[in-house]
C-alpha cells in the first residue's frame, strides 16, 4: 500500500523557552548539563523567574523531527497533546504552517500546554527542564488508526515511556503499524529515560522496533557499559537498524552486522545543540522513506543536525530540501 | 542630580511573532514591505493562520531599545502596558531578566497583550502587522514620576502618537523630564506614523525634544521631500541632535549645524532587520548617557544594529558590552 505520509510521529507536544545561561547558573540550580529533567509547575515557575530572557518556539522531540521531515520535502503527521491555551495554539499553528497533519484534540480542563525551559550555555550545550503539563494526558484514544496505516514509518519518542497512558498509545500505534507492514522506529530520547525504563525499552525494541535512534550516552546507559563497540554490537543484535549519534564524531549506523560510520557536517559555530538528535532522525527517516541507502540516510541526518545547531531553536530555519540539494543529497 | 537610570523609555509593549515569508506572500496579503501596519484582532487571527511557523519573542520598539541599553551595560527603565495573560508574563519576564526596571501594572479585563506579526523575506526585510491590544490602554497614570526624574534620558516611541491617552502619558513624562533637566529623545518609528501625525510630531519636537531618531524614509515623510540634504538641514534646525539611519549607508548625526556621517558595521549576512533602528538608538543613547562624543555614539548604534540584523529576533543575542569592548568602543 502506498503511504500518504513518510513519517507519523507520536510525542510530547511541548513549547520551548530558550535562554542563554552561564555554567554557574546550571550549578546554582543543580541542573545536569545536557540532560532533560522533569519538573513540576511550581518549579517551572521558579526556574523561569531566574532564567534570562527567552525565545519561545514550538519544540518537543518528535515534533521537531516531523518539522525536519517537512523541511526536507517529506510528508508527515503528528500525534501529541496540547491544552486549549496560547502555547497550545502556537504549537498547533507551527505544525500546520509547515504542512504537518496534526489533529489531536486539545485537552480541556486539565493542566497547561507543556513547556521546556532550555538553558543554553556558551559551549552550545542545552540543558532542559520540562513541565509536561497537558502532554502527559495523551491516551490511546488520540491515536487515529487511519494516520498510522497511511504512514511509511511510525516514529515513537522514548520520553513517552514515562506516562502509562502514553505507553498504551504506543502499543496501539505499534500494533496497527505491524498489521499494515509499516516500519516502527523509536528514539531513546535521554539517558535518564533509559535509566528509568531500561527493561521496558529493551523488551519493546526486541518485539516491535525496526529502527532505533540514540546517542552514545543513551547507548551506554541502555547496555550499562562505557565500551562503545560492545554496546554497539549489542544494539546491532536487537534491531534491524540502529543509528547512533556521537556529536562532533558523526554517527554510526548498525545494520545487517555492519557498522557504517558517517562524519558530522562541519559547522562554523555551534550556537545551540537543541534539536540536534531530532533533526538527525528527521534526515535519516526521510532518506529511509525515500528508499535511499543507509549511508545517505545518515548524511541527510548529519546535514539536518548541522543546520539546527548553528542557531537558537530546535527546528530548521533554512529549507533542508535546498541544503540537501546543494550538497548533492 | 545623578541619574539612577541611563534611559527611561515609554512604548507599546508587544510580543513579536516572527516567521519567514516569500515576497509573493506579502503581495497576496497586500502588505507593504518594510512597513508597520496596524491590524485588528480578527485580521491578526486570519493573518497568523496563513503565516509560516513562528518564533515568539518580546519586542516593541522602545522595549528593544532598553534591552540594547541593558546589553551594553547600561541601566534602564521601561513603561508599557501588557495584559495579565501568557504573552504579558513573557514580556514582563524578559524585561526583568535583563535587569530593566518594569512595573507598569498589567491591564485587567481588557484586550490581550499586543502582538506584532512579523514576516521576514529572504532579503532580510521585516514587514510588521501589529495588533495593539492592551498596549494602547497605557495612560498618564502609568507614568511614575520617580522613574522619569531618576533617568538621564527619556525616550519616547513615535508609535504612541496613535492613541490619545498615550500622548497624555508623553506630555506628563516630558513635563517631569523638563523640570528635572533631563534630556528628551523621540523616535519617529515609522513613515506612516509620521504621515498620520506630522504636525503634532513637529510641534512636539520643537517644544520638547532634544534628540530625534529616524530613518531616511521617515525623514522624507516628515519634511515632505525626497531631497535628503534639504530634509536633513530642516531636521538639524528643529532639534539639538538628530540621528538619521540610512541602512547599509550608515547614519548621519546632525548637531550644532554639523553633519557627522558614520558608516554601517559590516555584517556577513543580513538575516532579519527587525530591531535595527531600535538597537541603533540603544547604542546611541547609551553613549550619550555616558558622555561619549557623538561620532562614538553613532558607532555604538551601528555596532548594536549590526548584531541584531545578523539573527532572527529584535533584541541582542550577544553581549553588546563585550562586542563594544572588542571594537575598542
Amino acid at each position: 500500500m502506498t503511504a500518504q505520509y513518510d513519517v507519523a510521529a507520536i510525542g510530547n507536544a511541548i513549547v520551548d523557552v530558550i535562554a542563554q545561561a552561564q555554567d554557574a547558573f546550571l550549578d546554582a540550580e543543580a541542573l545536569s548539563k545536557g540532560s532533560m529533567m522533569l519538573i513540576d509547575e511550581a518549579r517551572a515557575h521558579q526556574l523561569y523567574g531566574r532564567m534570562g530572557p527567552g525565545l519561545e518556539t514550538s519544540g518537543g522531540s518528535a515534533g521537531n523531527t516531523v518539522a525536519g521531515v517537512a523541511s526536507l520535502g517529506g510528508r508527515a503527521a503528528y500525534v501529541g497533546k496540547v491544552a486549549g491555551d496560547t502555547l497550545g495554539e502556537v504549537f498547533a499553528h507551527d505544525m500546520r504552517a509547515i504542512g504537518v497533519h496534526f489533529d489531536t484534540a486539545p485537552l480541556a480542563g486539565g493542566p497547561a500546554t507543556a513547556r521546556s525551559l532550555i538553558n543554553v550555555t556558551p559551549d552550545g550545550q542545552r540543558t532542559m527542564c520540562t513541565f509536561l503539563g497537558a502532554s502527559t494526558e495523551l491516551t490511546a484514544a488520540d491515536v487515529d488508526p487511519a494516520v498510522i496505516e497511511a504512514s511509511a514509518i511510525l516514529y515513537l519518542e522514548g520520553y513517552l515511556f514515562d506516562p502509562e497512558e502514553a505507553r498504551k498509545a504506543f502499543a496501539k500505534a505499534s500494533a496497527i503499524a505491524r498489521t499494515c507492514e509499516r516500519r516502527i522506529s523509536l528514539t531513546l530520547s535521554d539517558a535518564f529515560v533509559v535509566e528509568r525504563h531500561r527493561d521496558a525499552l529493551l523488551g519493546f525494541m526486541e518485539s516491535q522496533v525496526d529502527i532505533v535512534f540514540g546517542n552514545e550516552v543513551e547507548l551506554a546507559s541502555l547496555f550499562q557499559t562505557d565500551d562503545f563497540d560492545a554496546a554497539a554490537k549489542a544494539m546491532g543484535q536487537k534491531v534491524a537498524i540502529a543509528a547512533i549519534t556521537r556529536g562532533e564524531a558523526g554517527s554510526v549506523v548498525l545494520a545487517g552486522g555492519q557498522a557504517i560510520a558517517v562524519p558530522a557536517f562541519p559547522v562554523s559555530k555551534v550556537v545551540d545543540t537543541t534539536g540536534a538528535g531530532d533533526q538527525y532522525a528527521a534526515g535519516f527517516l526521510f532518506g529511509l522513506a525515500q528508499g535511499r541507502p543507509l549511508d545517505v540516510c545518515a548524511r541527510l541526518g548529519a546535514l539536518a543536525a548541522a543546520e539546527v545547531i548553528s542557531h537558537y531553536g530546535p527546528r530548521p530555519q533554512t529549507s533542508l530540501r535546498d541544503l540537501a540539494a546543494a550538497q548533492g543529497l
